[in-house]
């Protein structure tokens, strides 16, 4: 991933020295798991255990092998004397590094839960904020009714949720380990070496393998990336859609010296919002190559390794990058209540339409039959510009059924909101 | 979806009659709640109950109207009597739409997740019967050591065990419902129609929704529905790749009329693993319109629907055809288990090299310097046909470390399999 | 694809009934080549001429022999004489298929070019028509710089040029046929039959191919549908963003017996717009299988085929039902021409900002020490609501440097469309 | 794009310092463009095109504005004097931006042409080298018919000769410019520039544009990327079946110090296949976004920028990679003709049923009839492995008929190579 779009903690995760540094602990575990099972003694173990190597080394030695595990054992065992023979013993290439991706993942899901839990505070803290605030809602991009711009985060809140929880589960699938061997059968090796070192890495070792960790997880992890990448799409498009000019209900926050254009100087654009919006293009691009990657050919081909070092780490890094800074435009997001009450009477009243429709049924109207009328009326407030109540007032039939304190409160915004405590107890309680 | 891989029980399930029985269902779970909540009384639920409608007059009002709900209860209340004016009532279209959704999904969950079992025993079965078989296990398509033909059955029903709990939690998401009407803030109706109605039609209600349930919930699904495919072609693919000519390991059963080929009358060929696999491509591509539909504008729009119309169905329909048909084909396929023998041969025992390597190691050896005998005398094998044994045998550094009691097991393909039962204690038990 | 989608043209297009008489067709051109090549006479390919089928004896036959090619030259067998050992003389199955599949979608791309000619049709004139309609220009978002309403048709039209372009090349890489046989190499028969009969039914022979046809072909052809569809996605947002309650510059035409929603009587929704924006999606997702299919085994395996029976037919008809529908909601496309001058009006002149600094620059300000008085009056502008031409001519520093009569004309919408007739020329000549 | 996959030319394109350098060479082209028109003297442009920058003070400047395009002319403005007023006149930023990757595409696309023809000359080779080499033609991975082992190459020839002409269509979409202002309309500027600046840069000027050049383009572009990749992965899945242990009619080349295993010394791997197998997923996935920035809002969003930061870089750098490791793994092949032989008499003569069946029809057989005669033969043959030549003399029936001089030159594999000719006359001349 480029610079621009990488966090500091996550790039080194996925440095060099970190991916190295985790194929070791791995060794090491088995190193451990074997010396408890007997094979060598603790002096020998406690040999292994300082084993080092030079970054260098290995980029130079994997030139000759053209293969990195091997160069990455060879440039270790430099460091070790004759316990060297332990070194990696019993192990296969993929033992090592799919369960050292289980070791970095397992970081990286740290910090991405953490973002997530980030986001989360601000969003509650917003909706508890705006609980209260009536912004016209909106279907198919017209005026619908009124509702809390406070409920557009609680939503979100309570979508995060369930993401967060698909997140913790895809999580588990690939902080997995195996040391099963070459094709999955632990024929060189025993299973016990498995689930020793796989409890010191702090890992969950799979039932079975093939030669690797079976790919649907990866692919479902991916995947999981990808819908939150989406999820903040949707709050993002919200987010432009309410700072359009017309509309103008919030901004992003713009800092002084910032530039919106170089040619227009009027411009602040919601470009924060814009720059999620795409980014969650190239989350779901990486959906495709994760499910690809599933039908590997018998115990394994190395199909997968290529899309891996680039889909793993630049699903991880987009994602930590992206909730991060969306938490943070969140946050800063500048609201302008009363824009969102000049926008609500731009219907003049039609978008009560509905209420009144259901009061007429309630007199005894047939349903068919005030639908028309009110559809006719509330066309005609918005066309003509004129109220809505006004029309209905003025309607012959209507004035004679209804009252005009039973229309007064249809006609109060804030009556809309009546059930948001209801639904905020659900959510945050 | 097309005739040709669609089964009759989910066919019926996306039959436009079904979707409307669902539409009408909903309703009446709404009505029955209103009438617990004292709307109006029981004799008027009971009449509203024996609603009723004729496909044929829905289709033609929908020509009018351009909206299909409305064109719905417009039929339907064409059956009732002055009671209608309760009908829909206090509800908006995408109450009854995603509602109706949660019913029609959770008929097809159930359907594929019967699916699933009947496959998941078919596996099981396979895997005892094919526990002792060895067959040679290959990494990049390549011959790499001896494994146990039971355990590919037995890595594949425990990719199901996690495919199932995956589509268990997926399916959950999908099986809700809403009645929190056009914004989602209950404004024209009561939270606790939700809960009633819900909980009479089986499913579980969004602590929060927009006009929508939000769509995460069903790219969730999809994208599950495709991870399960690409699981099948993974299946596939070693089916494939078992049967092809030089390999000849297993082969599909071949009815006694079936034609291979309209020219070549000698050809008996995997079309049944074949159509899987470029199903899955199908199921692939339905998570990006999934994914899209997650970001709809404000409190929604409908550019969903369209996709929904088509990608709902269509999924569900897929995969219940591929389980079937896969289960089908695996419980007929036919296992040439000398052929298997024959081509572990193939090798001349260069498989064995790793175990003869940490032979050596354990004599003494160090590491890097058996692996380069070891590689060079595996190669020699390998290009001239010759026994790896015998080669072993004749080094004389070697021959002067080992035993040729100690070589013999390592040659003996029965012992690649010392721990096949341990895996299957943990899968099956 | 479902009935709601199809067009009566492209429906039966992909009929069985088509398909097969496609595949007679093709079988019928191999015989007269034959007949040239002089494997047999005159008379005998006037009987072969003559052979038919009835579609459900093909179908009965199919569940027999599990292949649709051998169980069609069975049916028409049936109806030939002696001459019937002629029929399907030299030929493998895909020699029919996909030479059959040129044939049909050289039917199919008629229509569509068809569909896209009169789309143009309907672009050119709104261009025209809306040539001198001043409109804000948008980017972000956010108010730009005022520019012409036509110039959107006039994009569109530009766009679809390259776009028919790129549909008559891809079209012609699937307007191919194949007789090359069972592996591509003619052993069966003989590269003049390719000849004589790819010329008669019109379709172009690829120079090489193995069994069948190389499926990039196939893969650029529903990419190319793709990107058409991605361009009416452009057009229908474009379409939904003018439509939305705060902008109201254009509606969709909405029929007088059109319910907008079943709950709400006032809404009149841009659905059209929508349901393109939702069928691109679908249409994206078909690039996924397409591309997939490319990389089939040796001489060709069968995957692609269960594939393209779904999305061959689908990209076709769903691009065919798009182009249709959009054309007709752009034609009768309602455009409110004076809320285009109000919404102009809402930026309070700052839109003007860039052509007041360039007048600056003109008069020797320094850029960068102009652009930051001209941003913050602009800001000031659209902040507190007042006149940004007041706020320059009241900054001292530029009222010196310019004159009245100079900043008028920077103030007047029309100046902006002052290129509009230059453009046109480039477009429409 | 990860190290590991960037080729020193092509890295360097994309590198920062050449971004600038292609901002500054647009600016350039329009600074010399106004003069031709005017603006100012031949000594100010000269002036003008001494403008330079520090890389270190465009990024610093970037922290402050947030704006790459506003901090790029911020430090060029520094190395100039009182001409500085005149660089970027009259230019808004996507004007730079856009033309800039024009500049940039045009070099990467001049590096990937010569890769195209480079592999295109080892194709060639190839082709020729193995014309007369019989293989086995296999289609569903089951031996089909004989085949000449050439042919494989002088398809992949033709399809690169498709592939080449579309990349070429492809590269001039993107080898584009436009100098038409902040919404496209030429307002602060004139049309001549655009013309001017346009053929100084060796660029297609947009004949209409909105702040950016349509976003068509370069879907196309990268979906043209797409399908080379898919294309090589084709080729790379041949290379990798044919390797197979049980095929083994070709290895990739192995170099005397690699090591295709860590754990299993005798491992030789078709890695480079199985890499670029891995890589054509990673370009399938970037189509996705690429047509998902189509649909940009209005007059522009800048949604588009971070997708293409990311894979315009990417796929360029993805396909140049690609296309030379596989040239080189291609060139170095190594192939074993007398295992294509041997593999050829593994069907034991049933491959050559066809040409039996077609004997036994020009001798007056009913095809049905002969077919299922064959069709027993050939499985006979297959099954108990004998020859099937003897099982069809030995049947009484077709002895009768036929002569075995007529059936000798059906079982000579040369036989089948008879049209090889002629299809090489077609491609390579």
């Amino acid at each position: 991933m480029i610079e621009r779009y990488q966090r500091a903690e996550m790039k080194k995760i996925w440095s060099d020295k970190s991916k190295f540094d985790a194929y070791l602990k791995v060794e090491l575990a088995a190193s451990y798991a074997w010396q408890q099972l007997g094979l060598f003694d603790l002096d020998t173990y406690e040999k292994i255990s300082n084993a080092n190597y030079k970054l260098k080394d290995i980029l130079d030695i994997e030139k000759q092998t053209k293969h990195d595990v091997v160069a990455f054992t060879k440039a270790v065992s430099n460091s070790l004397g004759e316990e060297k023979k332990y070194f990696h013993y019993g192990l296969t290439s993929t033992d090592v590094v799919d369960s050292a991706h289980g070791v970095l993942l397992k970081k990286a899901n740290k910090l991405i839960k953490k973002d997530m839990k980030a986001l989360m505070e601000v969003l509650k803290e917003k909706a508890y904020l705006y609980k209260d605030t009536p912004i016209m809602g909106r279907t198919h991009g017209m005026h619908a009714e009124v509702t809390s711009f406070g409920l557009k985060f609680a939503l979100w809140y309570e979508d995060f949720k369930r993401l967060y929880q698909g997140f913790v589960e895809a999580s588990k699938l690939v902080e997995a380990s195996k040391f099963s061997g070459a094709v999955g059968n632990y024929a060189a090796n025993n299973p016990e070496i498995e689930k020793i070192a796989s409890k010191k890495l702090g890992l969950t070792p799979a039932y079975i393998s093939t030669q690797t960790l079976q790919r649907d997880r990866h692919a479902k992890y991916v995947l999981q990336i990808a819908i939150i990448g989406s999820q903040l799409e949707k709050m993002a498009v919200e987010i432009r859609h309410l700072s359009r000019s017309e509309v103008h209900e919030v901004s992003e926050f713009f800092d002084i010296n910032q530039k919106g254009s170089s040619a227009m100087p009027h411009k602040k654009n919601p470009i924060s919002s814009e720059n999620i919006t795409g980014l969650s293009r190239i989350l779901r691009g990486y959906t495709i190559p994760a499910l690809e990657n599933i039908a590997l050919w018998h115990e394994r081909d190395i199909s997968h390794s290529s899309v891996e070092r680039i889909i793993l780490v630049d699903s991880t890094t987009l994602i930590d990058y992206m909730l991060n800074r969306y938490t943070n435009t969140l946050s800063k997001l500048i609201v302008y209540e009363n824009k969102m009450l000049e926008n609500i009477n731009l219907s003049y009243g039609a978008n009560y339409a509905q209420h009144v429709l259901n009061l007429l049924i309630d007199k005894g109207f047939d349903r068919t039959y005030a639908y028309d009328i009110i559809q006719k009326l509330a066309y005609q407030a918005m066309n003509e510009q004129i109220s809505f109540k006004e029309l209905i007032l003025s309607h012959q039939e209507i004035n004679q059924a209804i009252k005009i304190d039973e229309l007064n409160p249809i006609f109060n915004p804030k009556q809309y909101l009546k059930h948001t405590d209801y639904i905020f107890n659900k959510i945050f309680n």
